[in-house]
């Protein structure tokens, strides 16, 4: 039996687990589920001969390189900040890793420990990071070998409700990490290529400089800028790229609405607010507008940000019951960022029965004999349940086709990487598509940002 | 003799100077001034008997040591991050120590060996901080004294063009440190207390939420709210009070256009720009717009942020030469703010004759025999030229004035303090008003933010 060590056994890793689990048998593997709290991992594998648990604290140095000399291989799936520690035993015990995280300097430092180990070190593939570089890499090189040079690449992700669950005016729940949602876009400028020119976006326009994308079957979409899009530019080889973009993807109208929430401060994570714990909603949303001892706060808000009596977006925020007196906000100490957390979440957690979604589109624009052309590319995976959502669908897969190809020699080059070779990202999305994780292409015109050019 | 070392000579130091010269003969003073460059200094002292210079470097520990061990008081005009050492100093060779400088918690660490060696470290005693504590505090003792409860305390400073040099659409120019006007607002939301209610504004709003103020015989000003307005609650006795509020004053419109800078990142310290050294200024406000082959910069501007054909915040614009293709930034890997500052140096740089102007207006709101009564008082100064400002008068003369009376004995309570005793702030600002800085007081009627309950 091969030995892989899966640690972490949280929301992502169910299809990652079953994936394992349905091929241990063909494939002869025993999969070892590492965590403090055993009660998900027990759940995932129920009584499957081929799997076990065992209770690890990765604080724990002792357990912990116990665990990674049991293995042949290990799957990381804490906490990306927890992850470096074990890959330093795995670097130590010659143990391939594979994670769906972004790559930490911290990691990158260890690539010339792990190729003189002969180890890989696979980063960055989940689905964002991970299908996105897969994905567009394959698309990007195909361009590049029959002579086409790039000279656009727009990238966006989404992860949203499913339209069949879609039932509130932002049409938008919480799906992944709803702490990332809310100070998304925060600490600097967004800064990307537009026709060879550097754009930069300060947060408080982020919000309003939107783009649309038509997904078939899908209807319309909105995207704003990521805070760097030109982190990827020389590792996809995009150089001498003029338009350069990547984003990520709403419903049309969530990023107007959610601007009214930046503009007032109440996204603002860098300040705790006094007497938090028995503020009202309606108090908190009063902290960001001027005193009046009559006027209501509903009308300050509008008068604040000129919203008109019959602005779609009012409905919005009244949906969100954020006028309320009486509901507390009960944090203590809390910043307007935690406390705006809060009151979504009592409107934006998936029910029983709801169902997730993820949605990538890219555009490729390339230059082949004198001609502008294009390519988008669309993918979206609806999830099943609440346990089988599309994310753990799309983290989960990839990072465990990896794990076997690795453990089946099939990639092999050592060292710390994320899927942007051939090597890697053609077994994994030909699998991927066995699973219904497939990106639909079609030729559409060049349009660029530059018309006059074309 | 008695020895006044005073270290550094820059732009705030020669009034300072000037009232010690003055002094001199009388007082029996010898004053030595020690800076690494001497010419401002020499400048300053012309060949007065009583005053020598010295090259001082502080960094170097001898003759750091050296020139405060053979003084017997000492006056630091350096840059606030460099006060520390001298006054570790002061306290081991029992010299006292005045500045202008804010009170850093290295500084407030010497409280206690301070009072062991009965030295007195006199802090924040320019004009703000310096005399808007003093004047504060002078009221609300008053008022306290007599049995008033206060209720309402607002502080407003402004260091401004005086009117006959005030020949620009922002009515503006620089006369402190233009970074700090460039970055001001940034780093958190502005925090305070209206009518008991903590209130925050966030940076992109902090220009919007301004506030008038009117000064007999010169019009009419407008103010934003500091970063901290509660900083001195404590300090100044105010704990129990309901409105507390410090701001900055311009003249009307200033904070409307500026904020046109904020909304689109200009202001953003946090990044640097890509070659930036060769884009022109209109290259510079484009980097902040959307792309277009064809549209003009002015109108993406105008777009962007709804600026009507009509709307006086454009020629502000046009005034300060942003749109201009020709003029190069030429600074290397600037940030935004960088950049923007030295557009704004291009218009709102002091001409050899233009004079300055100090303004400072103050609100004291109180309860008594059950009635609300309220006492606006208000301070302006104007600048003689370009060497005797506005701005190194009322900083440079409470200096002076603090150290002769430390030398003298009027004031000896020993420690790290800041000027709101009655030791101190009586005798000074007596004197300040021999040099025409004066408060003018009247009573208005009470009015808050809660004209119901008044």
């Amino acid at each position: 039996m091969r030995k892989i060590l899966v640690i972490g056994s949280g929301k992502s890793t169910s299809y990652l687990i079953k994936y394992l689990l349905y091929k241990s048998t063909s494939e002869n593997l025993h999969i070892t589920i590492g965590d403090i709290n055993l009660e998900n991992a027990k759940k995932l594998i129920g009584n499957h001969k081929n799997a076990t648990t065992i209770t690890l604290d990765i604080f724990n140095e002792n357990s912990r390189v116990e665990a990674v000399k049991n293995a042949d291989i290990v799957v990381s799936m804490l906490p990306a900040r927890f992850h470096i520690e074990v890959a330093k035993d795995c670097v130590t015990y010659k143990k391939h890793m594979v994670t769906a995280s972004y790559t930490s300097p911290e990691m990158h430092a260890l690539d010339e420990a792990a190729k003189a180990n002969g180890v890989v070190l696979m980063k960055e593939i989940g689905v964002d990071p991970g299908i996105d570089h897969m994905s567009a890499m394959q698309v990007l090189d195909r361009i590049r070998d029959k002579g086409g040079k790039i000279i656009l690449f727009e990238s966006f992700t989404g992860g949203l409700v499913a339209p069949e669950s879609d039932n509130n005016l932002w049409n938008y729940k919480f799906t992944w990490n709803p702490r990332n949602v809310v100070v998304a876009g925060q600490g600097g400028a967004a800064k990307f290529l537009q026709e060879g020119t550097y754009k930069y976006i300060p947060y408080n326009l982020l919000f309003r400089r939107t783009e649309f994308l038509d997904v078939d079957g899908f209807g319309r979409f909105e995207a704003y800028a990521n805070r760097d899009s030109l982190k990827y530019q020389s590792v996809y080889g995009l150089d001498n790229i003029k338009t350069l973009y990547r984003g990520t993807m709403r419903r049309v109208g969530f990023s107007r609405a959610w601007n009214i929430f930046v503009a007032l401060g109440m996204t603002d994570d860098s300040y705790t607010i006094d007497d938090s714990e028995n503020m009202s909603y309606r108090d908190f949303v009063n902290a960001f507008l001027p005193y009046s001892p009559s006027d209501s706060v509903e009308l300050k808000l509008r008068h604040a940000l000129k919203i008109e009596q019959d602005d779609i977006v009012w409905d919005k925020l009244v949906e969100l019951d954020i006028f309320n007196a009486e509901k507390r906000v009960e944090l203590k100490k809390a910043t307007p960022a935690q406390i705006l957390q809060k009151i979504l979440m009592d409107s934006w957690t998936l029910a029983e029965n709801d169902k997730d979604m993820i949605v990538m589109y890219h555009k490729f624009g390339y230059e082949l004999n004198g001609k502008k052309h294009q390519i988008d590319a669309t993918m979206v995976t609806l999830g099943e349940d609440q346990t089988y959502t599309a994310m753990a669908k799309t983290v989960g897969l990839p990072v465990a086709m990896a794990t076997l190809a690795i453990l089946n020699g099939k990639i092999k080059t050592p060292g710390v990487q994320i899927p942007i070779t051939k090597e890697v990202y053609e077994p994994i999305l030909k699998e991927l598509k066995d699973f219904g994780i497939q990106f639909n292409e079609k030729e559409v015109p060049y349009l660029g940002y530059n018309p006059l050019n074309n």
